[in-house]
């Protein structure tokens, strides 16, 4: 089966917001056994639109468009999907309600533009949209359109007549609205019903990711390769995804035997690769402190210089850190540092802000302030100034304060300020973890 | 001129990364005048890169692939377009003396695998690679591939044998190495001096994006389309880019007239929105705050309950962030505000640390404590749980605290966790921008 996505619109195409569709789109499709053999972006033209939309079609037996079905005169992806397929238009009251209801109760006037939203192609599914005006459309396209001409009066007679008829090989275009708060949980509630109904699985899927932290991409595929080759041979399918300080290895496999090759081919690279396995799938090591932390009834605090709240941030994003996190300092200055952290004023003259020693008394202060059972401490260079010959741009010192004693690592971490702030934030979090699965 | 991207990577397809690429790539062509008309990407195997490299070069003038130049088992791209291409491969000494010495300078032995990243294409351009191991490459493809057939004898014959004789009509073929820190810049170094010598714009171009806060798109539609339609009739290309509690206004123009045509347009979008604009083109709301205190020589601290260092984590993302922001707190429980921030036991017993009281407070507290002409406070309900009828989940209460006093606002922003703590963050900063600004 070939699932296509395209996503629709100029602003992608001037770089002025990021695709996240894809990724999310991609990632929960995947999950779901299915593989999205193409992506594609186009800009808000009609002839850009009508043939990626065709040339997906003759390709796809599911076409997923995103974008273009707001009120604003660039959203032609409704119009123009009518019209490559022969369909009229037509008001949909119900859907027209319900953006009435939505600007009432925000208490704005609604402008004659949102009108536009509640057109909906005749024969097509409307997918309620609970979080924003725009409906969902999903429609049954006979797959004899795989020769669609441009020609409107071509395509007309090319297509299914009744959308509710099923055909065997019926291909479905689906068009979901932009905003990823709209389009993600219509996608969940409405679309994967759909697709496990008109396309189901005809060989059951298992996927699994092992996160690993500090090993080069390389040396990933040169360890786990020989061992996993006859895994391979059978039917296991193998991927790398590197970032900076991460390598993710991705197991898969399909048919009766395919959870057991997972299992197995698992098995073989925990072996190899132990505690530098930090998580599974697309957990995130703030995800797995959280949850370790309060599985352990353990409580942290955090002292940030170079990362600036960065860490902090990172674990207030996992829902359930209220438990878990007492406290959090930004100290830039060395003022701060003193006042907030109890650092002393000699330790700072004599090894400098940036210095295992006062990573370490900012780790002391922060754990003492807070009571809690944990604290991590990051000062470093992020950059692009600030470097010196001894201490280039990039070093860091990352120290943990628990109920054993402080420890701490220097790291040169010599990447752009975001991500070198990521990057000590990853480590800064994978060292507490350590400490905590070997307590 | 037609650009179109490629990225290839079945991490893509799969969902287990964003393709940042996309949109750093578009928009830097985009400032340059150069649009990129079509972005796919395609997983690792080799009928999908080769028929969407073969596809591409029959539409496009240039085409930029992105990915799948790494040392693994799964990074084909250099191999398969070769082929596509008809062209052998050759070990290119310097590109390999250049991986050795990297792998020297980290202190680690150089896989076997990582040799494969100096074999090049015979008469492909080298990109140098100064952060990694993989150089990008330049191919020039006579344009009668356009009927590039799938068979590779075929495909020999049509193509250009000498790349450096210029063809009027060329097209070119770049491969970038996946990597952000890597490929920008390759792009900003190599790439950029090549487009402008291969395809010089044939007439200026001019952008302009400003950007407002608080307004719905349709909204924003409705009030500036009409004083711009004579400016539109004679060519300015409007554009919107919808993200929550934020719409971008694009304003651009080709050709002798166009610099005037935005510069008008500019005048009368200002005049319309003022202050609810808040920064142009790329600019951030953090950059612009950064940018004023600096200006102004004022400084900055920030306390912050549900938003748990988002703030001061976007902050401190900009160079410079030190010479403003004196301290950062995030103080998720009760304890943490009254000890760091001096919130009384009496507000929270009275109002609850979700109210205007606590906000006030906090706001004054750092603003006390770190002697910072401003402080800004939040604390609110981040979900997913936690509400309660009177504060439901999205609840927040935005204190700024300055030398003439403490101004609160409440704020309903019923989103999930992450886009709750960024539109919160936005709104704060927001706040204190036209505090600045104002004053």
């Amino acid at each position: 089966m070939n699932i296509e996505l395209l996503n629709t619109g100029s602003e992608l195409m001037l770089g002025r917001v990021l695709n996240t569709h894809q990724q999310w789109l991609c990632r929960r499709l995947a999950d779901l056994g299915y593989v999205v053999t193409r992506q594609v972006a186009v800009p808000d033209t009609a002839t850009d639109i009508q043939s990626a939309v065709r040339e997906a079609l003759s390709r796809a037996d599911l076409v997923l468009v995103t974008g273009g079905l707001g009120p604003t005169s660039d959203d032609l992806t409704r119009d123009l999907i009518a019209q490559l397929l022969g369909k009229k238009l037509q008001r949909d009251d119900a859907v027209l309600d319900h953006i009435k209801e939505l600007f009432a109760a925000r208490n704005r006037p609604m402008p004659k533009n949102n009108e536009v939203q509640a057109l909906v192609p005749e024969g097509a599914l409307v997918l309620a949209n609970p979080n924003g005006t725009a409906p969902g459309l999903a429609m049954k396209v006979a797959s004899v359109v795989r020769g669609l001409a441009p020609g409107k009066s071509q395509t007309r007679k090319r297509l299914s007549p009744d959308p509710s008829a099923r055909t065997q090989d019926a291909k479905w275009l689906v068009m979901l609205p932009g905003p990823p708060r709209e389009l993600r949980p219509m996608f969940n509630a409405q679309v994967v019903p759909l697709l496990r109904h008109e396309f189901p699985l005809d060989a059951p899927f298992v996927c699994r990711t092992l996160r690993t932290g500090g090993i080069a991409e390389s040396l990933v595929q040169e360890k786990i390769q020989p061992p996993l080759a006859a895994l391979v041979a059978a039917g296991l399918d193998v991927g790398y995804c590197a970032r900076v300080g991460q390598v993710d290895v991705r197991l898969s496999a399909r048919g009766a035997d395919g959870g057991e090759q997972v299992r197995e081919a698992e098995a073989i690279v925990r072996k190899i690769f132990k505690a530098q396995i930090y998580g599974v799938d697309d957990e995130e090591i703030e995800t797995v402190i959280v949850r370790l932390l309060t599985e352990c009834k353990l409580t942290l605090a955090i002292a940030e210089s170079c990362t600036g709240g960065c860490i902090a941030h990172r674990v207030t994003n996992v829902p359930g850190a209220s438990a878990v996190f007492l406290g959090g300092f930004v100290t830039y200055s060395n003022e701060a540092k003193q006042k907030f952290l109890g650092v002393r004023a000699e330790t700072l003259v004599a090894h400098g802000a940036v210095s295992e020693a006062v990573a370490c008394e900012m780790a002391g202060g922060a754990r003492l302030q807070t009571g809690a059972d944990f604290a991590v401490a990051v000062t470093g260079i992020a950059g692009p100034d600030g470097g010196t010959a001894d201490k280039p741009v990039g070093t860091v010192f990352i120290a943990l304060a628990g109920a054993s004693g402080t420890v701490v690592e220097r790291r040169t971490n010599a990447y752009e300020r975001e991500t070198f702030k990521q990057l000590t934030a990853h480590q800064a979090l994978e060292m507490l973890r350590r400490q905590v699965v070997s307590a």
